[in-house]
């Protein structure tokens, strides 16, 4: 059952006087429950709680760490019908939607689960003394990754399970051994109240330190503000706007002690179209654009706004392709009247600018809260000399920029924004001239993709999903795949610890049987 | 030759109308060389060839990279004499320091070279393709680490050639793919020109791109502001004092893309003494302790400015023993007469706080330029509630804390600000009791260490040379061995990417041998 009231570690409350309600943008209604966004005293009472609880959470075993998360995803499953129901009243999205996205969170908590169990991801190194060296003797030195501290999580819109509560930034840190404070965010506070009862029931369960998981009701700036500014908070997991990333990344920067602030942002994920790939299939290439672009009506951040060519007959036929494609897609809700109102002002804002052209609009009257596609071309000169054309326009908005060369091309491409993805469509080997640009290309983004779309993003080792500022406010992490637990740890070396009071993961016996450095060689192997 | 002009790429230039020249402490007098201080288009200068530069070095294999800092370290090596005395004339440190510091210099460029030349080190992390996995099929997605950009290193007065010019943080960064830029320190700029020239010949040698390094005299802090201010500058490394290092991360966090500041500053370095050991062996702690406080008159980043203890009669005793010993040693110059003033004014300003008792004080007197070192001690209670003795006195200055109990100590530690080191020294197994204690040190430092001395930090993998902030300004990163690589580099996927296009880390055939992760284990076979 939905209280509407925050978790403080294990205990309901909801001492403060603000209220909110969330919307169903399908009904175009308010849902019914009212959530009380949490006061100064119990953010302040949960980042207590959660210093507390991280003094014994940073070392409690992997094997504890894993049953807790994997306990996490059965009582995610275990919530059923109702988590499916109150998300899809509190987004709009369908029960398809709903159930894929329940599904993917339940596998990265899984997959966290796994990576902590098994326990080699702290990357053990170990350096042996050696007591003989001239001029001085070698001491023995250790190193493991151990967890920063309480870590402050912002649910983000367009992922109300994957994203949020329980999502991939709470899953890492709590694998890390950081507690964890979730930021409900207000558009699906039911869901993350639900999802919030399933962790620490499972916490609960599974004997965790009171603490480990708060869940604080939110429906403005300030709870997030508080939580980024409170000295005991160590870091800060966000995906959400430029905007707002950029200004907890300044509160975090402003702080006695900065801390680190991973925030994932924008993007207008460029798509490169070569000219053969355009003469060969650019209507099966319209095609397939047009559904990417439209997929869960743009709200994406891999959604790809941008995508540029080569003037030619075939990109004009491209374009034209797309846009008829695109406007015979039938419209879907957004997931909030706030969202659907930053898409019409952006696309106005876009419009506005001298030489954007509309090549297809859907026009038929909608129902309220839905999103109409739209694709728009622009010439590569006019694109390179007006930045507003370089902004994200979140929701179903394309376009197409024409480019008078491949230099120009290039060119645009090295001077735009950092960017989560960049996808290239290429036939017939045609890559290798266009070196430049594909190089250009690769020191803007965080992922390239070959023929390809952008939207889908493969929760595996290898995925990075961040890039060069804007797209996140730190390159060096990904927020995708189970490399971003590195966001939650830091490095720690012990100088001639005694063996027998070393973490497990150092000691001479390696008893927990995980991949390590030794000497520069990686072993599972004790040492003598 | 020293010449007194800037590197901008390979070629030497001084158009600044601003000069300076470095001071010999011994003497007490100016050297020769006139230092021109690069201008504002010598800076643009410098960073516009590095980002041209990067173009092309950012791909360079890492075999040629491993040429180039061997080549580095060979040319250092020829430098021979001209640079032990240039040093030894900048510094006031003696020859035999010099030498070391020079085989420590050529030591991590070798060890960084071996790292790139092998190759594992980018991390490639492949998960290949499942074409039939429903509901959708899988991408092959391929991951490694690639350079940032052009990064700005900041030498450090303490470390002319060590983390300097060619120091820990160039050759890392010159490994990892970033060409550099270096902010030349005023106090040792003949030994940075030298030094450059080394790279310079170095880079002409091995054909690196013109611009893949730069060396910038600046006397003051308007050099270093634009560096860090300038666009297209994509990290930055630094060692010094905290207002330094803080100055540039408030610089770095306001630009419109905000960048990565790796700064290594403060820390006193805590050392806990524990009864037993006080017990057993306070007079031989107090002799290794004198040496270890007036060690290059404290000016090592791991002096330990701090010891702590339990009140009692061995306590008094060790204090006395250190007190006495400490007078007995002969002072020796500081690196600047702006060092040896500060260090004079922050002794002052920590003697001037009620309750610190001075209990061994060299009196003699000394030449201009040296320090006279100090043993002080205060109670648990005052020095907790005094947050100004907590801070650095750089130089030969240690304060002993008198803790009333277990519980104060344990108290003080956990309120400490982050430390690069932390070292307890303890006997008979009475480490156990102490665990919650030791568990807070854990937390506010990146190194731990038993039974020694924080001074002398190993070049080695398992070395962590950083720690919470201020220690540093981002503890995720170490500044010392060759992980300390992973400042400048960022992950990097390619999605379904044509093989023969991948990068050589990432082909199938894996033709450079390395250690990969493939679909989750380690291996150097190479793709079916």
């Amino acid at each position: 059952m939905i209280t509407g009231k925050n978790y403080i570690g294990d205990v309901i409350s909801a001492s403060g006087g603000k209220t909110y309600k969330t919307f169903n943008p399908e009904l175009n209604e308010e849902n019914n429950t009212v959530f009380t966004e949490a006061t100064q005293e119990e953010i302040n009472n949960a980042v207590s709680l959660a210093s507390q609880a991280f003094k014994e959470y940073r070392s409690i075993s992997g094997k504890q760490k894993a049953t807790f998360l994997n306990t996490i995803a059965d009582e995610i499953l275990a919530l059923d019908n109702e988590l499916i129901e109150t998300y899809c009243s509190e987004t709009g999205l369908p029960e398809g939607r709903a159930k894929g996205e329940r599904g993917r969170t339940v596998f990265q908590l899984r997959s966290f689960a796994e990576l902590v169990a098994e326990g080699s991801w702290v990357e053990a190194t170990i350096d042996t003394a050696i007591p003989t060296r001239e001029p001085l003797p070698k001491s023995d030195i250790r190193k493991l990754s151990i967890p920063l501290g309480p870590v402050v999580v912002f649910g983000a819109s367009n992922f109300p399970l994957a994203y949020s509560t329980a999502g991939g930034d709470t899953a890492a840190a709590l694998a890390s051994g950081c507690p964890v404070i979730v930021k409900s965010h207000p558009m699906h506070a039911g869901t993350g109240e639900l999802v919030a009862s399933a962790i620490i029931k499972a916490a609960e369960k599974t004997n965790m330190p009171k603490g480990v998981f708060s869940n604080l009701n939110s429906s403005g700036i300030e709870v997030g503000q508080q939580l980024v500014s409170h000295p005991k908070v160590k870091a800060v997991g966000f995906t959400g706007s430029i905007r707002g990333g950029r200004a907890l990344l300044d509160l975090a920067a402003k702080r006695e002690e900065p801390i680190p602030v991973f925030a994932e942002m924008g993007s207008v994920n460029p798509v490169i179209i070569l000219p053969k790939a355009l003469q060969n299939r650019s209507e099966s290439l319209a095609n397939t654009y047009a559904n990417s672009i439209t997929l869960g009506a743009g709200q994406f951040c891999t959604n790809p706004g941008l995508i540029l060519g080569i003037k030619s007959e075939e990109l004009t036929n491209f374009t034209n392709e797309l846009a008829s494609n695109i406007v015979e897609i039938s419209p879907s809700s957004m997931l909030h009247p706030n969202i659907v109102a930053a898409y019409e002002s952006n696309k106005e804002k876009a419009l506005a600018q001298s030489g954007l052209i509309v090549v297809g609009n859907y026009e038929d009257e909608v129902q309220s809260n839905y999103a109409t596609q739209i694709v728009t071309t622009v010439e590569g000169k006019t694109f390179l000399e007006n930045t507003t054309l370089h902004q994200e326009v979140f929701g179903p908005f394309s376009m197409v920029v024409q480019c008078e060369s491949a230099a120009q091309l290039e060119k645009i491409i090295s001077q735009l924004e950092g960017q989560l993805t960049g996808t290239v469509i290429s036939d017939e080997n045609e890559l290798p001239e266009y070196k430049p640009t594909i190089d250009a290309l690769q020191n803007r983004v965080g992922r390239i993709i070959f023929n390809g779309v952008p939207t889908g993003v493969e929760v595996c080792p290898s995925m990075v999903h961040g890039g060069p500022y804007p797209a996140s406010t730190d390159s060096r992490f990904t927020a995708v795949g189970i490399d971003s637990i590195k966001r939650w740890v830091r490095p720690f070396s012990y100088q001639d610890w005694p063996n027998e009071l070393l973490p497990d993961e150092l000691k001479n016996e390696n008893p927990l049987q995980i991949s390590r450095s030794v000497n520069g060689n990686f072993t599972k192997s004790n040492i003598e």
